[in-house]
């Protein structure tokens, strides 16, 4: 299989729109497939009916009960919102996405684009989890690309921009998506225990606002450890403040 | 209506996929649909239940008898079709020929893009007519494009070509080098306080490689607040714990 991005589609509904989205990625030769909590179980049989001649892209997708989990090895996640929902991120279309996609995938990293569920989207915290927003300019009065065809043009655009060149620092060892993760649930935890999420009726939004911006950092793995290194220490020396045994 | 295409079904069968050949259309601004010789007559109920939001561009449709009839008024005809079976003419992808498009729509030209029946796509005849072959560029081992989404990556091209810029701008509110410098100063001070860097000999190389963090991250103001902020509550919670006064 060439190098090429996972799509990863989260908490799927249909079973049809999961066999669609299957052939929709096959036509461009994509064959990478990652399912988070899909609503009907999995394997899916109207999935596998509705994909017929691209079964074996469901047949090779991995299952995940969480998105952390189905990005865990990724250094670049790409998420399809229509709307940024006041989460800050650069927001590109799928042409800009897919090019920046070749580039980071010439460089040896994996990255994941996510498609959200048919009738809701992303949530904000899958989108918090993404370094990166791609939105298809689509007529801002009529907008109703389904699932299937939000896949489709990415994976077309995907296959367009095969072989674009161009200049590109990709970062130097970036993190991948479970070191961000363990960042977060790092500083989340600490922060949690010293009182800053408070009042407790703003702590979701405030923690969201936190793992937003850890994702949407490009962060390198020594980055990572430098953050967790600094955070121990701080912990450390309050300890030894208190008298606690270190 | 800003000039654009004509987008022409010759000969479609299931009313279902007209209706979503006007949505695909309509998800990219294009209204002008004609419609040859439909195999369920007109108007096609189950094409206006699909169309839902799109039906304008049902109710807007010219219905013709026979092809010649239906591009009788364009200079410029492009056919979608998988094959180029023997018909010698120029063969464009999506993006080559919309591009194209534009330019001729700009020097005043009337053009149209035919789309074939579902099930056997466009015939030589029809193809004849046309100056341009579209093909787009799929797997080779893969190819299952229904009609609306031939419709859709055409139209998308269409629109993309008319120099869609990304939706909007990322990075809003980006924080100040002075911003950035304040944030290292209090990163630095509190974590050298915390006997963070260590051993001395090392100090200066850590500091330098946190300053180029905070630089190298791209920050926003609120960031900065939140990171200021987090490294305030955990200094007052260690105080709290050693009994200092707050």
């Amino acid at each position: 299989m060439t190098p090429q991005p996972s799509f990863v589609l989260v908490r799927p509904q249909m079973g049809e729109n999961i066999g669609g989205a299957a052939r929709a990625m096959l036509n461009f030769g994509l064959e990478r497939m990652r399912v988070v909590a899909p609503r009907d179980g999995w394997p899916n049989e109207r999935a596998v009916a509705m994909a017929s001649g691209a079964g074996r892209v469901l047949d090779a997708a991995g299952l995940y009960d969480s998105l952390p989990e189905a990005i865990g090895d990724c250094a670049h996640v790409y998420a399809t919102t229509a709307r940024a929902r006041g989460l800050t991120k650069p927001v590109m279309t799928p042409e800009q996405a897919m090019a920046d996609a070749h580039r980071r995938i010439k460089a040896g990293q994996n990255v994941a684009v996510l498609f959200g569920p048919e009738r809701s989207g992303l949530e904000n915290e899958d989108v918090a989890r993404a370094q990166t927003i791609i939105t298809v300019p689509v007529n801002p009065e009529f907008f109703s690309l389904n699932l299937a065809q939000c896949v489709l043009l990415t994976a077309y655009e995907f296959a367009r921009g095969a072989g674009a060149e161009a200049p590109f620092d990709a970062d130097a060892d970036p993190a991948t998506a479970i070191e961000r993760e363990k960042l977060g649930d790092h500083y989340e935890a600490e922060l949690d225990e010293a009182g800053f999420f408070f009042p407790e009726t703003k702590a979701p939004g405030m923690k969201l606002t936190l793992r937003n911006m850890w994702g949407r950092l490009p962060l390198t793995r020594a980055d990572i450890q430098t953050l967790h290194g600094a955070l121990r220490q701080l912990k450390r020396h309050a300890a030894k403040g208190r008298g606690d045994q270190d």
